[in-house]
């Protein structure tokens, strides 16, 4: 295989992780490579930076020199991307590809979820956000970023996970297993401690809680059940306003899918139907659906 | 008068602005400055700043020149002044004056509500946190900061206002006037651009939405309402679990307790009572007060 051999990646980028996979003109898929947090919004300069690593590693990993670089056709879905001023930064970068089109992770994980079909999509993992596509056009709800939003995600379980712990070592609620779990997590026995380390935190080291915060509130630990009910609650009413008025299917991804997903109403799981691919396919058909780059 | 006679400068600083009061050896003041944000946790940089210049100010409102001020002493009561990091940080500043105290805004500021007597105390502008000074030692409540705490604040009040209204704009909500006066405010109609302006806003820029918020709930818009019932609630909670088991006496401090008392419970607003003094006078006894420097 010579540099003259069409390569397509696609590249899945958000608040924990940036996924690239290397396909073959025939859609095969020949590599994955995986590297740090892509929310453009967030942190622009380390988004380019986790694009360009992920791209490499997976390159390297499919037995490619890092000389195929300038070949490739890349498109990439990103957190962040349709921020009115990130997309215009994108759009401005001088890619080390042979091309480069973005869009929201939103747009190509809702291109992947139907294969390119009308439905709709909720993406539960670091953030959490939710979109119905017809005609190839994208309305999203929810979303709006962590500070803002992002309501029923990990990151707003993690930090409201930390709230309440604070709350409970103020003695305004009672201690209970959430508490312990976030304090030995951490090391941590002080409210002073725990604010210190966490003030700044990133959106994924608050969602590095929420798997144990569901576990917690599935064994009916009080101050963890009232957070899930909330978030789920939450989720649930963004989907079916989502799908409001339509008989459209539901795709959930993300990786707190699995676990919020029983906690979501009877009406609207009887909805939700399984992917068809991986967001990183809809991000290389961004290559090929240019109106798919409409933010 | 020259360069020996004594004078004494008090600093509050929180997240919205720095003041600075002069007083001369009986403890009477003579001019006040007032500079931008000072929260310690938050920018270190900044808070030097406005330290320096609310001095200056306060010197030149008072006609002295800038060559007092290696003349001067300084106490100064800070938001986030008692972050442990922050806190070493603050005590191997090279500062300009002949000597520099420096504790917490809550520690000052409680001092002063009762004139170094045992009592409580809740500021609730920007930030919010409550604390009960017993025996010259400061236990406090609530507080956290803007990204894990400070319910109830000015803050609060405002990101909470701009979330609910993402709500509304994504239809999971009814729009209300709490909605329009956000948007009006900003002069911003979509989802999109209120994202952008208000993402990396500062507490104090969130905090300029609480009044017009509480006078929405006194119209009894069903938004704000509940924001507002939602805050006061807390602070209700916060400030019993402060006075728990003793008969001590509330002093409310900070731009948004006039607002917010209100709604306090009867149980609650029959402990409060005015403040003995501003926190500038409290900042300025830590010089004679050393073990209110604790943290």
């Amino acid at each position: 295989m010579n540099n003259n051999t069409p390569l397509y990646v696609g590249i899945d980028g958000g608040g924990s992780k940036c996924s690239a996979m290397l396909f073959n003109a025939q859609g095969v898929v020949l590599s994955q490579g995986i590297a740090g947090s892509a929310n453009a919004a967030r942190d622009f300069a380390k988004t380019l930076q986790s694009i360009v690593e992920s791209v490499q590693l997976a390159l390297v990993n499919a037995g490619f020199s890092a000389e195929y670089m300038p070949h490739l056709q890349v498109g990439a879905g990103l957190a962040g991307a349709c921020v009115p001023s990130v997309n215009q930064q994108l759009k401005a970068w001088q890619h080390p590809f042979a091309s480069f089109a973005v869009s929201s992770d939103l747009m190509t994980a809702s291109y992947a979820a139907h294969a390119g079909k009308d439905g709709a999509l909720l993406i539960v993992g670091t953030g959490s956000s939710a979109a119905r596509m017809q005609n190839h056009k994208l309305k999203q709800f929810g979303g709006h970023g962590f500070v803002l939003g992002d309501k029923g995600s990990g990151a707003w379980f993690g930090r409201a996970a930390i709230s309440s712990t604070l709350e409970a070592l103020d003695g305004l609620i009672p201690l209970s297993d959430l508490h312990d779990m976030v304090l030995n997590k951490l090391g941590i026995n002080s409210s002073a401690d725990l604010v210190q380390t966490m003030i700044n935190a990133s959106p994924s080291e608050f969602a590095a809680f929420a798997p144990d915060i569901i576990e917690l509130a599935k064994l009916n630990d009080l101050s963890a059940l009232s957070l899930v009910k909330e978030g789920a609650a939450y989720l649930d009413k963004l989907c079916l306003r989502t799908l409001h008025d339509t008989s459209l299917s539901l795709v959930l991804m993300g990786g707190l899918a699995p676990s919020i997903e029983p906690w979501f109403s009877p009406a609207l799981r009887e909805r939700i139907v399984s992917s068809h691919a991986g967001p990183e396919w809809g991000a290389m058909r961004l290559l090929q659906t240019p109106q798919l780059m409409a933010c």
